[in-house]
């Protein structure tokens, strides 16, 4: 199993920015490169005031700040240099959605798709659309927001590819504003299917492609998971992917690069599941020789071992 | 807007120590030199049982640990090799004021500015003091601390300037020892107006400048506050800086360099609001290029390229 | 005071993995030698269904993951290329013990004993036995876990010594999952001599050696507890070390190098204790050149400077 694609972390909730320029997010396109890496998912282009390029939408209906550079212009190219597919992550208004006003954030993102195609239709490298909002149960109008907004992407784009990345309700799916790391009670295997056989159902035929992240439960019931979530996609004709975190969940410091060993244990089981391929939330921080967090390039060079073992 | 100033934060509350040396520290100075730095602030000299000198006041008085070095010396001759001012922090006993007992403050704080004038008056690098009882109210005596210890400073020391850098008791304002980086509710504009009217009133004349930190209130709630300030600071005759934190109030982990654009945002604001300099807290640990936060020095290049874009 | 040994923390509860591979292990080793240390204590060799080596016992009764290299024989290689004394550490299940169910901790490493020493009796640096029940009170059975589990481990090996690091349930006991670092209550002198009398009159004979953790407590009452630690520990004839953290219990961010300040001033009190020998939890991220937290080649350095001048 290798890890094909990441996403880019440029507008987070929760990790600390590392304030590169040009010319380290080339230096670390190389490196993703170097380790077989063809895909890079923008995780977001705007998130509440911030946002990766000067949005006219974003600016004049949501107040945004006006960002110093364009972030999506300069992933295009760098994508473009090395050869790889660019996915366009969506805004996230952070509050629409989550006070359960879903018209809203299903609008503004329509728009905001507009602008963003006209803006950027012409770049080789765009190849599909991220929906950044991650669920994990079936609440609210997240059917319609996935299948609206990846039909509008779809249309708009002559069917360019839709991704989604959601979380399992697993017991470390603590939020990160609170230093416990686990929760008493996960989501039952039986109540995952349900909710998610009822979700596929509502987005097939818009949404593509799934990578569950796999971070949220506990290593001995990873695989079970992960055996659901591709049988259901094949079910409903979703190519499935696995989100294999290269962040340890099970510190009080968050977030750190995971152990190796975790990592390749994850990436054994969704070998075992059926999966055919990986991403990763993500190498930038997490994974690249330059990362600032030192634990990254050991991991890049211990995955650069594997890769090396499995030829 | 540019930064001039930099506390030095050798004794810590909360942010993890370097274990730098004269010789890390000495060519610390000198990237501040290049950015333009040309004055260092001590945030405090002695906390609780810690200092930054073995001082006889601190040692009778508060069983305080002698420390292995004189941090003092070294910081005001290397202050003086780079031709910057140095501004003495004075001791925080991190219990009679917090406690209601201002008195023993104001008391033990005379006594320490009598030592430290007689053993460092000669530095001509010593310029200033800085009162590092950090508060966002107006509660308790804090007037009197201020204009007290502002004025036995200034007298013995033929009028050096004091600095103090209060905070904001904005929806940020949350202690560090929780995770969350929000509280529901904030000060107003209007109640903040009205506490620093009295508090300015009560000090005017003793302290001669204000530097309030700039990352306890959302983004875009910021100018507002700052004007107030400005505009407060003129009336009643202080000299008006930004405090622009160079650290990150919006993650998890605390507490990481700041994101450039933040940073750069919060300029901008300080400039619109009238504000003519910046200092910051604090350079060496989240804008420093030899910060064990890899982060800092990729914002150090940043704020470079900003300075040579202004010229 | 030297530190003259360090623990090996690969299977962690809550410290980052660095993912170092042989290449930076032995580097580690020389930086350990290069400081005086003759002594590497494997933390623990399991912990849950994590584990160091393919251990038959561990696979097969606990169900554990099968790690991809085997560190214990790396790490008795690398202490016998440095003429260095091993401790193996031995099995925490981190639920039958901390359930009431001392019996079946006892069992599995009763079990796990005579595997680990029949794999690795042959290697010449295997010099000690390590329990990695951290424990601060006398409660459940923990005197049968330390004495049967000393026992078993000398009776198979010719007498190895065995080795325990407890802690004292002081102010800073507090969980990493929580944010604050100090509680209202710790322990008293006069509770801490009691139970721990206890506790040494039924492993006397058994473990050889106790080495107290001298984090928990607040620094002006840890030469108290040091004191105590140290006659007791002659009372009933264990040899008595101190384990100096070298990490800050003090900061928010869980867990960073200590200042060379504190660890000086822990060393200081613990020789003042009559303590002869420290060793610290850990080098390799705390202290090490080549650690991710920069901040412990700047501590090494602190360190080396203090050994120059004891000499």
């Amino acid at each position: 199993m290798k890890i094909k694609g990441t996403f880019l972390d440029e507008i987070s909730h929760d990790i600390p920015h590392q304030n590169w320029g040009r010319e380290e997010w080339r230096r670390d396109f190389s490196y993703m490169k170097k380790a077989g890496i063809d895909t890079v998912i923008l995780i977001r282009a705007g998130y509440r005031k911030w946002q990766t390029f000067p949005s006219e939408v974003l600016m004049q209906q949501e107040g945004a700040h006006r960002p110093p550079v364009d972030l999506v212009q300069m992933f295009l190219e760098l994508a473009e240099e090395n050869g790889m597919d660019f996915y366009f992550g969506l805004y996230d208004s952070g509050k629409y959605w989550t006070d359960g006003r879903f018209g809203q954030e299903i609008d503004i993102n329509k728009r905001f798709i507009d602008e963003v195609w006209k803006r950027y239709e012409k770049m080789p490298a765009f190849k599909g659309w991220y929906i950044p909002h991650e669920i994990s149960r079936d609440t609210g109008r997240i059917i319609d927001l996935y299948a609206e907004l990846a039909r509008h992407g779809k249309d708009i784009s002559n069917g360019l590819s839709v991704l989604i990345s959601p979380y399992i309700d697993g017991i470390k799916n603590v939020t990160q504003y609170k230093t416990n790391t686990t929760k008493s009670c996960g989501v039952t295997l039986k109540q995952h299917e349900t909710e998610w056989c009822e979700i596929f159902d509502g987005i097939k035929g818009a949404v593509d492609i799934v990578a569950f992240q796999d971070g949220h439960v506990d290593y001995q019931d990873l695989t079970s998971f992960l055996q659901i979530n591709k049988s259901l996609a094949d079910k409903f004709g979703l190519e499935c992917w696995t989100n294999s975190e290269t962040f340890d969940r099970d510190m009080p410091i968050k977030f750190m690069p995971i152990k190796w060993e975790k990592l390749l244990l994850k990436l054994e089981m969704a070998a075992k599941a059926g999966i055919e391929q990986a991403i990763t939330f993500e190498f930038s921080h997490f994974m690249s020789p330059q990362s600032a967090y030192l634990q990254a390039g050991h991991l890049y060079n211990r995955y650069m071992d594997y890769l090396q073992n499995l030829k």
